[in-house]
């Protein structure tokens, strides 16, 4: 499994003191170790940013890739369309895609979802919990209920994006707000998984039990088969003998 | 609309100094008067209890009703076999069901839903905030977000239902617990919704958020057409010439 | 309840003899016909083409409208992106939208999808028939199963489609595809409706069952509050006592 | 992987001599055999009939297998209620449940399901097109589309299921009917697929594409962890410190 942590790498690159000292080699940093803990050899793990040329989205890179993690924030504008339709349709081909965080409101995240996936939100750096209501589900493997997240950014609803495929995980906050923090896409032959837990405020990425969801959600979102544009032309019109 | 609450009226009968300080005239009876305030003319509601001949759910009485609403906590296995199964039949049919709380553990939602419908519990008679995730529902209309209920029992996840046509509502309590506390299915020619908040413990069912919650469930369960047994008779096999 | 129908009116404008045969006056023109005949004194219908200034689609004339058709075919590329976003942006902000045959293409929907929309056709003029799946669906009322249509272009799967949220009717060919021809979705506060027959070629428009269809899908799609932007904004973040 | 395949064995067992010129060991061992063919040692494949002590379904039967294959036609009300109930309570903690062709109208699926599970059928004999609509779905892996079956009986919609978790295939047949012919759900901690190809009439059980539909279907529905009751009990209360 190739997998590709792209991080807008924003409040780093500007020597944010608070995110340094969370994510000293910036957040995709942390996120490709953990997964490559987790995932071992049974993963290739390498790691892009917005400052690369093309951002590192080049279509050799997305041809490449099997599952793609995405955390931006702050710079979702600088992503060039370009590049962002570029990950839309290798989704859309089969590519697996996990947006974390404040992705939410990135340009693939909403053009997949059609939605302006937008949220409630307010930090103070308080008790998120992350409960499961899938159980079965191969994402939720292997985590306690709740994941206990002791300082967190708080995202609530009314969180504007479609009826998830699949509802994994919701967590609450102190205040009491609740959040649907686990959900799952299917768009043409790709999988997409968005997960909220992460900020760039809070050490969540070194969390363990976070850690070992982002390593189900890559093994989930990893296409089963070859990649391919959906067209109309893949629709052979004399399919069998009429 | 032709509405039947139906209340198992256990604690009621026993006399429950709690239950009836709440509700003296039975939960039913709050309930019922509760959606006479909301709808008005517009409803003709009416009640019956486990202690009725029949459980008051005679074929007669079902055939008459567009939406039932069922309350049951300690006496699920009371209530007769061949009378629940006359309910899961004309739900089927088109009667739209409406279940309240410990309702989740009857014999006509289990049977319903096709799994446990177990869940989570803890009474610590504290604050339940209920929040909308779907906000142009007609079963979320004219209530705040969040609803805030002060004293309530706990419900939570895992909540083990069959994944929801429509999810409505999201409750959250003061312990930090998640539950999926509005759900809605089809099943058949019916509509059935699950609604968590409400215990004999607490006065809920006074609640004008509440009453507004369940008016409007009430509007939505209601059948559009005619209520109709689906069988393999109904489907003409020479449905056109051939 | 304010309906806008939109046509690109180019088969028409070239002055294709088939499409004018079918639709003296435009498809769109047909399509109102059919809305006015069924909803009668309910609605206000009015039409608009690519050809009008702004292609009829301002602001003003988005905002006055509760319900848009939109029919396209060979134009979608000369529909003006900010036209489309406004479109987007106002259903998802509660105005209902109902796609048309070849509108699958279209930059409103795929947008509003995030898939291809992509799918198999073959144009032999030949019998589809259109099968409820969803028999309490308020936009299945009123119509027979199937609904026999004599002469259409074939839609088949694969049609690269999220999973609707709420499946009402299959077609099959007489050639022996299947297609989802009529799937619903929500979009934030607004509700998208796609429905497969009708072409160009022929008159399906006049046909009194797809009439039916049509005026059922205003009904169910008209907004049940007021339009509003979804936005970080609305969510207080102080929104009870802390 | 443990299969359990369990038939009725009523056609067999009276000498019909149409079934048994299809199936001469019966239905079951027709299916078991394609499963070994396609699982090899991934499988312990071993077959069960109404006919054998509680119809070979005892707890400790059910407890050893994984995934439970479920063929039956003209005896569901001989299949006992306990033996029934133990089937559902095991899918609910985990098992696998694969329900094929009549087995739609079997105490176990309506049981799981909640609705009358009514259909259309017509039996003429005549081709049925399997089409795939979830092309990246395992249970579609390496299957044409359409799988083309020359002779069959017809099922057809009205179907009455609850909305599908998740939509495999579509059946269209040469009649001109549609059929929602391969669903999947989760019922608690277990998986069930209904695949409607198969009819003791018809050799559908030697057909090389269905046999690697089933055998899909067997590696879906396998469970991922333990088998658990899902009860109040495994919920902790005191789960965190308050």
């Amino acid at each position: 499994m190739r997998i590709l942590v792209w991080n807008e790498n924003v409040h780093e690159s500007r020597g944010d003191e608070v995110v340094l000292e969370n994510y000293p080699h910036g957040i995709h940093a942390a996120v490709a170790e953990g997964l490559r803990e987790r995932l071992g050899d049974a993963a290739d793990v390498t790691t892009a940013t917005l400052q690369d040329p093309a951002h590192g989205l080049t279509e050799e890179a997305l041809a490449a890739t099997d599952v793609l993690f995405w955390w931006g924030h702050v710079a979702h504008d600088q992503v060039a369309d370009d590049a962002a339709l570029r990950v839309v349709r290798h989704v859309q081909a089969g590519m697996g895609l996990v947006v974390l965080h404040s992705g939410h409101y990135s340009k693939v995240f909403t053009r997949l979802m059609g939605t302006t996936c937008s949220l409630a939100w307010r930090n103070d750096g308080e008790r998120e919990l992350v409960w499961t209501i899938a159980p079965e589900h191969p994402i939720a493997r292997g985590v306690p209920h709740p994941i206990v997240i002791e300082r967190q950014e708080m995202y609530g609803e009314y969180f504007d994006i479609p009826t998830p495929d699949e509802s994994v995980f919701l967590s609450t906050f102190a205040g009491g707000e609740v959040f649907r923090s686990g959900v799952a896409y299917r768009r043409g032959l790709g999988r997409v998984f968005y997960f909220s837990p992460g900020d760039q405020e809070y050490p969540v990425y070194h969390h363990p039990d976070i850690r070992q969801v982002l390593a189900n959600a890559a093994e989930w979102a990893a296409p089963r088969g070859e990649r391919r544009q959906l067209t109309a032309d893949m629709h052979p019109r004399g399919w069998f003998e009429r």
